[in-house]
């Protein structure tokens, strides 16, 4: 999981707040038990600050879990501190929602708030 | 239902408040009154302080419902029971929705917060 | 309509605040004005106290409307105030959601909260 | 069940085949064993002759049905037999889908072709 | 219902059959026995022979409907016959679906083909 | 668009708050530019004080506006003033919901509360 | 698997063909390679010659599978050899569409037609 | 983007806050770094003051972008621009929401509230 | 509409009928007569023989119709025409489904077999 | 895509025709042209002769694609292939649907009937 290939661009607009909401409903990542692919959505929703991240370089970033084994908990937090780190955001959260395994399904779901 | 069956794993990230929501629709236990099976989607949904619930033994602890005649109300507030003793999160609910008996559907929720 | 055909149980879990919502999509009575059957879903949503109700009970409760001649506005009232006198319940709605008539269709929602 | 309640008009265009289907999503009968009501949707799909059946006594037709005994089968081959016998048609379909009692729906379809 | 308001346009590609499909969800009459207004949607479906006929006049066709009082047969079979005169087409149905009225809905089709 | 077609009964239960909410698909009207009908779904929701608004009144009230010309806002706020003035409602909203024109949808709210 | 459960009526409408439609989205069996339960909806549709299955009865026969560890394939064949010994109906058939298992679903559907 | 083509209309109601939503989901702009069209859905949500946007000349506002290669972030926080400029409203919100690029799907969403 | 950008590739499997269904819900063009933007939903049905359609190349040549303005039904047969010219398959099938314009959609379907 | 993964056993019931339907929708694999990942639901609809699939072995047997570069047609056709040689079945159908890409969905299915 290379953030390195995380692209951003200026925001124009750094004077007001605003939303924006990335949804990604093609995630996949490898059980680090079983070795068994899993398949999710994973929506990034942030307030951007000086800069907004790249959509192509993100899905290449994404690309980098395809074949990592890595649980869904752990998969949300870094996702946050990958982009927080970078985008330094006034808000970010990451939710994934994860398709059924034996028949249960789970979402993870954390929010970062930039201190005053 | 031994509640033994639970496993924990260690939360990696317990610094940091972040939901996790499982969705099992394959619950199933039996009426006590008619001894017929019951069919419902059973919701937990928590903020995990050090530990987090293992979604393979969960299954297991849902199992032990499979056979067993008990209430809706008691198996929302039992499993909440269970699950709080043993995860001691930031806060849990249960939701339990059943399928529908003589026409009426029912649904039972259950939260709680871990004291200050 | 008969409310002593309701029936309760105990509420085993009364040191805690939780919800139970039933609701009925196949709940019919009669226009006291043109005589022909009305058509709804009623929904009772409701905290208890040392009371529930048992289901069946409600099922021969509703049944009692079936060939009576009442408003939308007065069936909904008139359920939350035969449940709220018996239940006596921290709170409880009732929701009731009607069939369209001349292409118009009627959704009636009244709450009640105990006093402190 | 009195099937003279049933009225029927002058099909204007008698010189060529088309169809009528009516839907009644609100009909509802009583189960002969239980005593308890049944809900269901009604469908009558015909190539009219001479005649047509008038929508609004067909709807008091069905009303006969609200408090009487009588099994799912032994509804939806009467519905057919009387309109069959009124309406004289070239062609004719009843269906009935039942909401679920136990958690089992059924739907009993049966089809008439007027004899060439 | 003035037909004389519906125009043609000449068929591109008479050497081929080929479809057209024209819905119209926003259609409106008038009911001749309660002076109430009708809903439906109003489908065509043509095969075309040397003309086509225009949308936007199709359009103001429909709505000569607007405050005539028809039933819902001969509003089917009426605009059949007006189109197959103008068009004659290789073949062409007219379906309408009318919103409930009283909990029943009514469906009435009807199709053309040209004699070989 | 003669609100003295609006009949009133008396709230059976004026000592508590309880919301109605009234929904019609089937309204229409003309746009007083191009002549051409609109078509949309009118919500009304309130609490209600000493009386209630009779559903078939309300229809005959909504069919005044058939063959009137006026706009999106000002249908909406009319509908708000005819029904506060007579109604005296504890409170009252009208949402309007229009068709695509164009390929535009429009959505007009608007929200009354009685002064304290 | 005791099919001696299973009580049938006699069928008032020998004379015509129809059909009946049974949907269970309630079914549940083992697996028994892995010991967990399968969840699934059975359908079956027939049409009756001189009797018709009691709907209740059916619905103990399909609980006798709860339990049961036996493979998808055969508890689809073995319903249909059940019910066709019992029923001798003039043509059956069962579709079962099972839950996923590993993200994979599986529906097996077989039919019966009794030998002219 | 010329914002010259945007008329407005008096607003008939200014003595009452409402609401006017307008929903395009037939906007279509160019991507400038491939050339390729982006297509999405632009709803517009305000509180008029002393005028209202009229809906034709806000699509051939909209018809301005068709060819015009703009950033998601970027279009709608010109809209917003555009549209407070010339609006004056007391509250406008812009939301885009953008067709999948590379399995990816983007939503921007703006709000700008009038200074007391 | 320039068809040579369009590029094919070999097929793999020419011993063998097999279908390739390609969906463009994103494609535009122009009406010639208001020269105002049509958006509809482009289906592309085959058998190839020697060879198959490269998507990309089909993306573009989609594109050539963005500023073009051309008929429903004129867009419909020339695709047919374009695409069979080249590709020589056994069978193709165009759909094309137009969003509504004044409330009324229209779809154009035609289909090509290849003479035995 | 090694093929020996995939296991099989014996079908039970060899002397009836009947239908077995898979679905997974988490099939993934690597366009050969860009390296970029293709997510697909993959059919697979089969009248078993002597033998079934084994459905985790299939799941294995489908994992093999996950980094392989190959196009749609071809991953259709090689399914069928490997598929109609060990389980030699009376009728076997694969139908691939993949995913968006530049806004343009495909859809590939391929059928085999053993001959008489």
């Amino acid at each position: 999981m290379k953030k390195e290939i995380l692209e951003l661009f200026d925001n124009t607009y750094p004077n007001r707040d605003y939303t924006i909401e990335i949804v990604n409903p093609e995630f996949t990542s490898v059980c680090p038990k079983t070795g068994l692919p899993d398949f999710g959505t994973v929506t990034i929703r942030y307030v951007p600050d000086k800069t907004c991240i790249e959509l192509k370089s993100l899905k290449y970033y994404f690309l980098e879990f395809r074949n990592a084994g890595i649980f869904y908990e752990n998969i949300t937090n870094k996702i946050l501190d990958d982009l927080v780190e970078l985008l330094q955001p006034r808000s970010l959260s990451v939710i994934t929602e994860w398709k059924a395994r034996g028949g249960i399904t789970e979402t993870v779901s954390v929010h970062y708030s930039s201190p005053l």
